[in-house]
């Protein structure tokens, strides 16, 4: 038997119990003529001592045992006279009376430890080792307990786990797909899932009424910084529902995850309209753990004879809120922030709101005092405060005042990891317009469905068509979207068509999914969640990496087992393909 | 609202409600001035009736449903006049006051009924409306119910649900992999995993201790009667562990989801080892619902001058209990039946038990009476039992009896579907010969464990070596296999040469797993179950495909997406690769 205890277990309760322990040497010191060994297993550590005075040639044995051996050891539970407070196991240690070592270990590349010295490829490297240290472990284990819980949630709301198939057909549209080729059909290829969309579909066709799946999904794109190749989804359909229906089911699946795995009530989540959000917070996932919402000034400062500002299509600003004291180099250091190439902004104003209520700005020569006061009453100023306005292109300087927001949001310490802000936004724009392509794309997917009482915009007026389509945000990420579905296959074909299809190329990608609405298609929607994001959130992670047991790098190599690799000339012939 | 109720619920406790019911229309009769229509979702059907005396238009639209169209409507619970006993909503109707046809249906290409006259081409391609039908619909079910209490089990055992990678590394040995050329690495390619093995042992080198995952597995093989290019397991891995332990946890398993899903007390599994199955069923996984087992004659028969049985190696049989009255015609075609091609023997020796204990041969005039009750007593025969013998080679001939043990058993109506005989099958062989390549192959997987005092006969007798190895059979199917593994570089580096690698070719393989041991791998063991056959077994069906939702057919082809398909052009130069 290898052991009758873990090494996160024992305490006084345990004590002159004979006990057998197995794991991993994580430090040995000597005192005396004693040599002390912290054994460590995934459920904790455990302090051994061995004793010369007792067994020299045991204790002998015990100062050949490197860092991250393996070792079983007989003893009997005893208390410590140094107690350690901080470990479970701290009231006791184990009393020696025989070793063994099961398997000896080299030293590691770095060390095993919570702070690691390991640089990030090396620690790609030997993951296996990475996976050692308590941090990474733990982001695992909370892996583990989410995709339980969820399970849980969703099986007690009548949901059924079916699982789709790996193997499914390219599509053109969205992003690359991986593709397999087919041997027994040479010449032709399967496709990896970007996500089961059309199969869930059609289980709502085919009754299964409530549908979900943690399930892998797969996009070959050029690997950005969080992006893997593959993915996990919470992907969830449901049968007979409108968007209340959905928003309301997951709401309590996010409400139950933050209570069970975070012990946190969360509260009910706010919904914010697309327009909206892009209007307060230049974002269609604004972070709100804060407020600082944008303030527009047209009005209150067009027609001062300051041509950034009057040439502008919008002036548009937000209050840092007791941030007047800010220094010259803070305040440059604000705008040199605004000028990086990735946001692109010329400049930035400021103005400062003095102790007597009047404002400060860098713009003075243009404004009064008194115009000054409508930028105070505009931006509901108080003295201590300190206004920052940009202008421009609508759309474009809301993603640069956007990026400032969050920017000073951090500076002032607003970003707290611990707390959570979700926030439903909602209808989104139904198609959106690509420049590079000159044709309008789905903002979420084809199968969404338009609110029914915009359908008459899709041919005046397409880009204002609404959607019932949602996302979950958190703190300012994406954690899940999803829609309503169109279930007619008279609108899809119209969607289709709108999209760029021709009718050939809808038949040909989506032929089984138009015939399958024409069996008696019930109404349905539902959501994705990305998994990986969602734990990353959870553990306060900024990188899904994190929360990956066994990821790629950025080039989509696993540099632990050297993949992707070449594969024999056979192979190759055998499929059918050849290299170029 | 599209319903306040589903179709299963109402009850005469819900009398006088009123409600909203969404569905499809299972069938529709008129009777007088009445229409009555069953509407039908995944929870059951309800009796929903029109009265042309209440609302004659509202009656004239109800006699335009058709079956499948999909409907909604409002109305009022009231009592049956006919009750029906065996619908859980059989006592209750809705008189309905508005009807809502959501979306109309074809007629759908095959009946949707328990009992369809759709052929099987037919209802792969519309898998959609197959799914419908209850029977398929519940084997799914029963898919879901395993899963989550086979993760509810393991969770409550401290196993750890981990994601182990999908895009992996081909391996030359075992199956043939699918894989998957890499854009981002040309002229290199990922393969799908046929098993996460690899990666379940790093997780145990990493000390997580106790691992498992529900998993998609692939191998691109020549689909035979049952076997499908996607599949998915039961994967698990457990450190610091003997086989005792293994087969003790999942012995727990499957009692678990034997009392938690069929309500059934399994009682203990027995264990056979492996030389033990084979000469006793001819078989690794036999089916032991019933008896019958082999019954080796050598002595008894040999030297009679039967040139049949003096020059066979083997002489074996089987006592068919109670089948003394067994026709010519009927003995006849248990001979057919061995000389089947795929069975391939050359004929059948039988021999009846009398009433008087004589026997009554089809070879009497070889054998005296005096030497056919050593036969008797070698069967242990009772009056009225009917012995059949074969002879050959040990091996065929042992594979021979099996089909035929199996063949009366069924003709006997042994193999009751609902009646579960599991089985640990141990002590497996490490090493089997291969003829065609002309060295040995690992029997489980390259990484698995001989039994430590086996390990000289691996130059020697490498035949002779057992392995740490165990397989779950359920009534003759293998459900799971595991093993012990390798812990220990150089055992492993042994077994890999005694596969015929050379140190090369395991180094570029599997040096990441050989380089892991040498970090401090404990030892451990593990187990992997195939989840589809064991939804097939706990459903009682003959085919994993129908516990799957959209399986492919014997060309690896998904009919209803029509899958695999040719890719563009311009998907193939991004790939670098070429058709030849």
């Amino acid at each position: 038997m290898h052991r009758t205890h873990t090494c996160g277990e024992l305490t006084l309760a345990n004590l002159g119990k004979p006990v057998v322990l197995s794991g991993w040497v994580q430090k040995s010191r000597d005192l005396g003529g004693m040599t002390f060994i912290d054994v460590r297993d995934r459920y904790g550590v455990t302090q051994l001592v061995f004793d010369a005075a007792d067994d020299e040639s045991l204790r002998s044995k015990a100062r050949t045992l490197g860092r991250e051996y393996v070792i079983k050891v007989t003893g009997t539970v005893i208390e410590r006279e140094n107690k350690n407070p901080k470990l479970p196991t701290g009231d006791i240690e184990i009393k020696v009376s025989s070793l063994e070592i099961l398997n000896p270990a080299k030293l590691p590349p770095f060390t095993i430890e919570d702070e690691t010295d390991g640089g990030d490829d090396l620690r790609m490297k030997y993951r296996y080792l990475d996976l050692r240290r308590n941090p990474v472990r733990n982001n695992l284990i909370l892996r583990h307990k989410l995709a339980q819980e969820t399970r849980r949630y969703l099986d007690a709301q009548h949901f059924l786990e079916v699982e789709t198939p790996v193997l499914i057909k390219s599509t053109p549209e969205g992003a690359r797909d991986f593709v397999v080729p087919s041997r027994m059909n040479p010449g032709e290829f399967y496709a990896l899932p970007q996500s089961p969309q059309t199969f869930k579909q059609l289980l709502m066709v085919s009754g299964f009424d409530r549908y979900f799946q943690i399930v892998k999904c797969f996009r070959d794109e050029d690997l950005r910084a969080d992006r893997q190749p593959e993915f996990t989804q919470i992907d969830c359909e449901m049968a007979f529902v409108e968007q209340e229906d959905v928003l309301n089911l997951f709401e309590g699946l996010i409400k139950h995850l933050f209570k069970t795995v975070k012990g946190i009530d969360l509260g009910d989540i706010p919904r914010m309209p697309y327009d909206q959000a892009m209007r307060l917070y230049g974002s269609d996932k604004p972070d709100i753990r804060f407020g600082m919402p944008f303030v527009e000034l047209n009005t209150a400062v067009k027609g001062a004879g300051f041509p950034v500002f009057d040439d502008a299509e919008l002036v548009v600003g937000i209050n840092a809120e007791g941030c007047a004291s800010y220094t010259r180099k803070q305040l440059d250091a604000l705008t040199d922030f605004v000028r990086r190439p990735q946001i692109g902004a010329t400049g930035l104003v400021y103005a400062r709101c003095n102790e007597d209520g009047s404002l400060k700005s860098s713009v003075d020569k243009f404004y009064s005092p008194e115009q000054l006061q409508l930028w105070a009453e505009a931006f509901d100023a108080k003295p201590g405060d300190l206004l920052l306005v940009m202008a421009g292109k609508a759309d474009k300087v809301r993603k640069q005042l956007c990026e400032l927001r969050l920017e000073v949001a951090s500076q002032l310490g607003l970003r707290n990891r611990q707390q959570f802000a979700p926030l439903w936004v909602i209808d989104f724009p139904l198609l959106e317009w690509d420049e590079e392509s000159g044709r309008y794309h789905a903002m979420h997917h084809p199968f969404t469905s338009p609110k029914p009482e915009d359908i008459p915009l899709l041919d005046t007026q397409p880009g204002a068509v609404r959607a019932n389509a949602y996302d979950l945000v958190i703190n300012g990420t994406e954690i899940g979207g999803g829609s309503i579905r169109i279930h007619d296959r008279d609108l899809q074909s119209l969607l289709f068509k709108h999209l760029g299809f021709t009718q050939e190329e809808a038949q040909k990608q989506f032929g089984f999914l138009l015939e399958a609405f024409t069996y008696g298609a019930p109404p349905h929607g539902g959501i994705a969640f990305g998994f990986d994001r969602l734990v990353a959130m959870f553990g306060g992670l900024d990188s899904i990496r994190d929360v990956i047991a066994f990821p790629k790098n950025n080039a989509g190599r696993d540099v632990m087992i050297d993949s992707p690799s070449p594969i024999s000339a056979a192979q190759l012939s055998e499929l059918g393909i050849g290299i170029r």
